[in-house]
């Protein structure tokens, strides 16, 4: 006999799951193939999601309701699972329909919703070999996040360049969303330990490259720049281009050195968890008088309005 | 109500989990404060030890029940959580204790335990500060496993020098052992795509670093060397400096670069789980006429036989 007595009753029906939405307002996953509250979520130990970083990712949000840019989320998962050879158990149909049905069970009208794949566990136990593995799919919604909290966006985030280089792309393809974020962590404990609020990156050769969980954009006597490098590409940072253009800004991606930071009229965050976030200071450097910059601010503005005019947006089906 | 009914019994004694050992044989973790079949070890996909390979390990072995070098792993393993600043929530008495739990409840002679400690998730929801998680910490105890299976071992490795660049020390600490393998993954693939069993990386430099889970080391005109760079300080690596320093074969850690590995007499490559591995062919160059050689063959029959005179070996307590 076993020691450990252990009776589920899954829910069985669309129906029966509906009623879950109460309960799941801090979150809703599909994982194991089933819909469960967040909390429940959990991946084994032996996966080699987690004990070799073997995982791609992407992560949506949802605003009042409504996936932004839910297609080029959806692309870019695509490709990610690629570029590491992994191969989700579902479409990429499915998994945007998992993605809507999260939402919906969670009830959440703002949200944050994370697409998963793991390498798994070898189907024969002690073969190293990644080939020998079945894949696994975990799509998560939580509640909103801010990156950088609402309050510290509001006095412009402040900075700290880490001394700790962003592993380069050669290693790791920052393209790939990946969880490699020993030097991100570390950054962002140089971050706190000086004060500041969160850190960037630059790579071994001095370039900017990102922060953790963020582009970055500089102003420059009107022009606005970010990194040709060492960088995700950012479906908000192609937003922001979208929207400097929309509004006959110039804009361009360029190469960036820290005393482009150090000199910068203004400077910004870019991620889907927060949107266009204004810094007002990178290390001992206070731009627009300690405040958020104009153009960062006008851009911060521009990017909600047009969420609001439905750029991008595709509704969710609550019902579904 | 809720539609998941979940009743746990849980094993509520010493006894009463001793006779989990016949059902444990594929492995006993600790995992949130309990001990479980290593199956049912799992971590919240919200824990940072995954979603941002916050997390480091150590993985000793037990062979013929003795753990080997208990005592210098616990110790690289505190040294490891004090580098990325995470504090387990237990003493390193207490995990030296838990692991041997782990072990006597399984049941096994043979095994690999993994201490590791991740981040955690923070205790208010929605903040970026490391500094605000509980860290946690999972054990656990699995059959043996060779990095390189015995048939090949026995015929000799194939390696292959992986176009990749190991991740630079710069940005992640090779050091405190960590699962940012997303280079050496690849590398792994690399291998299997042109017909060898593994891989060996190497720096930006050019310089030798290590393989996907172990040291190397070449042998030359009767001289065994091993890098001195971008690699983890193994401890069966050590041992192997101390076994050669008993029978008076001259070693020493040493920059080496690419042409030395293609120019070796001898190569193999060392770790916990598997220990001495002879290698007998890297990319086209073929040593010891494609098997393992004399000085690795030497190296591994010694290691093995100061296993059983007891060197290092500190026997497990299946009754505890």
């Amino acid at each position: 006999m076993s020691n450990f007595l252990v009776i589920v009753c899954m829910p069985i029906s669309g129906s029966v799951e509906a009623s879950m939405n109460a309960k799941n307002a801090n979150g809703v996953a599909f994982s194991d193939g089933r819909f469960v509250p967040v909390g429940e979520a959990k991946i084994s130990v032996l996966d080699w999601g987690f004990s070799r970083s073997d995982v791609t990712y992407d992560v949506v949000h949802v605003r009042d309701g409504s996936f932004f840019r839910m297609d080029d989320h959806l692309a870019r998962f695509e490709r990610s699972m690629l570029g590491v050879r992994l191969t989700a158990p579902h479409s990429m149909a499915e998994i945007a329909s998992i993605a809507e049905r999260c939402v919906a069970l969670s009830g959440l009208r703002d949200a944050y919703v994370a697409m998963i794949c793991t390498r798994g566990s070898p189907r024969v136990f002690g073969s190293r070999r990644p080939q020998d593995c079945d894949n696994k799919l975990i799509v998560y919604a939580i509640p909103w996040i801010d990156v950088i909290p609402p309050d510290v966006q509001a006095r412009g985030a402040h900075l700290h360049i880490a001394s700790v280089p962003r592993i380069p792309p050669a290693s790791i393809n920052p393209a790939v969303k990946n969880y490699h974020w020993g030097d991100l962590t570390r950054g962002l404990f140089e971050a706190h330990d000086a004060g500041a609020d969160t850190a960037v990156l630059l790579d071994r050769d001095g370039y900017v490259t990102e922060g953790p969980g963020f582009n970055v954009f500089i102003v420059r006597q009107g022009e606005v720049l970010t990194p040709d490098r060492g960088a995700l590409e950012g479906i908000t940072r192609r937003s922001v281009l979208e929207l400097c253009e929309m509004l006959a800004i110039p804009a361009r991606i360029a190469p960036l050195r820290k005393q482009d930071l150090l000199s910068a009229d203004e400077m910004f965050c870019t991620t889907t968890a927060g949107g266009v976030m204004p810094v007002s200071r990178i290390d001992d450097h206070i731009m627009s008088g300690g405040k958020p910059g104009k153009l960062s601010s006008q851009l911060k503005s521009f990017y909600w309005e047009q969420h609001r005019a439905g750029w991008h947006q595709t509704p969710v089906n609550y019902s579904a």
